[in-house]
């Protein structure tokens, strides 16, 4: 189908506004032809009423139909074909090869939602049967409601509209209204095609998904102040995720707010690990500061290190590395812009040395950063929380640790983070669990001997952390159970099998695994 | 150990304080001699910063050791003997039975939450072994950190300093700071003198446990706007928490806030299981309105029914046995003059008429409120939402409702409840289904054929519900899931089997059941 630079609400074009924007190519900062129509309210309204009156229906669809549905917008996007990977390599410049892999990661989360409703052990089904004096009771998850989902710039496939949190809030059976992501609105579009192609072949219901254009914050305020939205998920910054979630919990009906915002995911590297691995650790780090032009939320962007002639040597080799490596291209001109922001912030502090990079490279034909490394001391992070701020692309800062004291109070002095990470050797086992399950209260995910970037999607996986990472430490955007940010349990008292899911039957039809009088059986009750 | 009207920080008492308040007898309206003393902003701090030390402890513990001290604590309230029932029974009126009741069931959760702890299945824990090109992941809950608790007036044990919400809390392994209730001082003083002794018994660190006292608004907003506490435990009316609510939110860091706020509790009867059971709905009606002077958070605050002679009767009947049912004692002075503004309002209503009841009894000796029934249409109850407002007393309305079209109307109007019930024959199975799961959006629990009082601490309950009966409508303040309020996922990537939790270890030392490589087992990985 054509690209139209028109609004998806269930199932239909519309394109009422006046306002408009382009695609932009960040290799050449040149815009395309097509206008894309930012939505009005009235089409917000209309995208907020359809879901209300979808979530009417798909409030009864078993597991299984929502299971096949999933699988059918994986199709649908492999449909698209290899427009999906040059349109969002012409708006994004992510390069074919990492597109290529992030819609393969896509499809795949997609079909592991599905994968998950077909097991039905997701329910969390959970019995307790009559006894005396005590009711029967039962309870299983169930949707929340409509969901408002803000597609993240950087993952123009994996966490944008047919991303981890559509498609962990469709899973969830709640229909969603996407606010798409300025940066890449063709790409958005040929999604929201996609997908309304599975409703459609499905026979879902149209308010089952719409995806809204805009432009600037209006789009995204109308959406979480509308009374017809449950939930929120938003992949973005921690300006724009501190925004949302201030509005919706300030509503006269509050909503959860699930906003991953990203990180500085700090890195220690002992004594230890450097006499033994410093070339090995370098180039692992480098590769992991430059990936992406930086732009992840993984992105390894704070290194503690406690002083040493191995450490200073270190910090040399991993500039000159980065001095050479390629410079990349970033995603759009909000990005180069911000960036320049904060590294330019960040190095007015009179603590902070440019080893190499700092400069925007306002002039060249794209959207670009120099690779950048700074240096502080462990004190100067201790003293100016600002110097925790993520430098969204690829950059990254040192602080040199007096001793192991020095460290261990740094690391106490940490904001939130998606990761924190260690290199350290076997040798130092008996002495580095302090200071891993320290790092470990800083973060929702703790690597060893390795980089943050890179997050398998699979069932252990915790995409999340304190805030400022997230705005819910107890829940994760990627893996599974990122399903449960848009269910909530009910239970039912002495309600007739006739009436109960069938998920909450005593004979168990769909033979899932259930807590039934306090032990997990996939039996009957 | 004799009373002292201090507040108890990290196992020791203090007084700083100049304002003081009394414990007041609500069946004579006397106060007591001793003055207990308001926590100052100073104590809040040494509270917060002794939860914040002990918690760099606690963090470290096996879930036996926290099984153990739940254990230990359950112990010494039942130490407290006789004095606990008696000092309960002069500061709230609820009774020597009743009291004698939520003992057992306070010390009953506190161990349940202990066995919980010695299964382990409650953490969580998911791993996915290595592969090619995947690392090692593997994910548990832990404890989010100290805990700030507001406790309820309506349930001085299973609610209060020692109650659900603490228990919980202690159990995920969060220190936690209680914000006593002021209707209950010297109660809240013998269980701060019982978790203190299990605290000192079980070489806790001082500051797992303090107490404040208060009976103004200002300990619990300094407790909230503490950077040192992580999330918030809250039982009490909506205003409070909502206010509790706004102000975590809008912190610098925003934390959670788990508030019950209470609820209508909904009760649909069909015109069918009026005609089959009208005497026994009533009996049981009038029982769940004015037990325990109707102060329950699930007290059955609306009653729908379809008009027709049969309802117009049962109405009357209920009316007669609310009128003849004895007139029982308010909780305190804020709960009578929190009743008497709530029926006001209600019945200024030009749609609302007062059929028995309504007065305040002002002078009498005790704190009491007229048993009270009013009536008022579903096109009411449509058109004004304040009419939903909870009567936190023996009082109930009932809206009639033209037909079946315009009780689904009426139900499609309603706010967030706690519970919804439906009382019908098994003649209607067949047509019932529809109703019974629109009801089921409306809340986190309900109920056929029973009423709403009386919440089963077993591990399929659900206590909570959509905005404004909680602001966390996927969780619960019942049963043994409220500890996952309190918990977060943290995921370990590669990291050695030595430095893992025993939860997580290869093999399965602890034997409990996890989710390995997609599947639940609990052995060896």
């Amino acid at each position: 189908m054509p690209l139209t630079g028109h609004n998806y609400i269930a199932g239909a074009r519309s394109a009422e506004g006046a306002g408009t924007f382009f695609s932009v190519d960040p290799r050449s900062k040149t815009s395309g032809d097509l206008p894309f129509h930012n939505a009005t309210r009235g089409e917000v309204d209309r995208a907020v009423a359809a879901a209300v009156a979808a979530f009417d229906e798909m409030r009864r669809y078993p597991s299984s139909k929502i299971a096949d549905f999933l699988d059918e917008v994986a199709a649908q996007i492999e449909a698209l074909g290899d427009e999906l990977l040059h349109t969002a390599d012409r708006e994004t410049g992510l390069g074919l090869p990492r597109l290529t892999g992030e819609r393969g990661r896509t499809t795949g989360q997609i079909r592991s939602f599905a994968a998950l409703l077909r097991d039905g052990a997701y329910l969390r089904a959970i019995i307790n049967s009559e006894g005396p004096g005590q009711p029967a009771i039962k309870q299983m998850q169930f949707p929340l409601g409509p969901v408002a989902i803000f597609a993240a710039s950087n993952f123009p496939f994996a966490f944008a509209v047919a991303g981890g949190d559509s498609a962990s809030a469709l899973a969830a059976g709640c229909p969603i209204v996407v606010k798409a992501h300025p940066g890449h609105p063709a790409t958005s579009e040929l999604f929201a095609q996609a997908i309304s192609a599975a409703v459609a072949k499905q026979g879902f219901p149209a308010g089952t998904f719409s995806m809204l254009q805009g432009s600037g914050i209006d789009v995204g305020g109308w959406l979480v102040e509308h009374d017809g939205i449950e939930a929120v998920g938003f992949t973005g910054s921690l300006r724009g995720g501190r925004a949302i979630h201030d509005i919706a919990a300030l509503r006269p009906r509050p909503i959860p707010v699930y906003a991953e915002m990203g990180s500085v995911n700090p890195v220690v590297i002992t004594q230890a690990a450097l006499v033994e691995r410093a070339d090995e650790i370098a180039e692992g780090l480098v590769g992991s500061v430059t990936m992406g032009t930086g732009q992840f939320c993984t992105n390894p962007g704070l290194i503690l290190l406690e002083d040493s002639d191995a450490a200073r040597d270190f910090i040399t080799a991993v500039t000159e590395q980065m001095a050479a490596a390629p410079e990349g291209v970033l995603l759009n001109e909000a990005v180069a812009a911000g960036l320049e922001g904060a590294v330019s912030q960040t190095a007015a502090n009179a603590q902070i040395e440019v080893l190499t990079g700092g400069d925007a490279n306002a002039d060249g034909d794209a959207f670009c950063y120099t690779n950048t490394v700074m240096q502080t001391s462990a004190a100067a992070i201790r003293a100016d929380d600002r110097l925790q701020v993520e430098h969204f692309g690829p950059v990254t800062l040192f602080a040199l640790c007096a001793d192991r004291a020095d460290l261990r109070a740094a690391v106490d002095a940490l904001e939130g983070n998606l990761t924190t990470t260690v290199h350290a050797e076997d040798s130092e086992l008996a002495d580095i669990g302090e200071l891993l399950h320290q790092l470990r209260e800083k973060a929702g995910r703790v690597i060893w001997n390795g980089f943050p970037t890179g997050v398998a999607v699979v069932r252990a996986m915790q995409h999340g952390g304190p805030y400022p990472a997230t705005t819910a430490p107890g829940t994760t955007s990627v893996g599974m159970n990122a399903i449960y940010r848009f269910m909530r349990p009910i239970a039912f008292q002495n309600v007739p099998e006739a009436l109960l899911p069938p998920a909450l039957q005593d004979g168990n039809p769909l033979g899932i695994l259930r807590l039934v009088d306090d032990a997990y059986t996939d039996g009957v009750v």
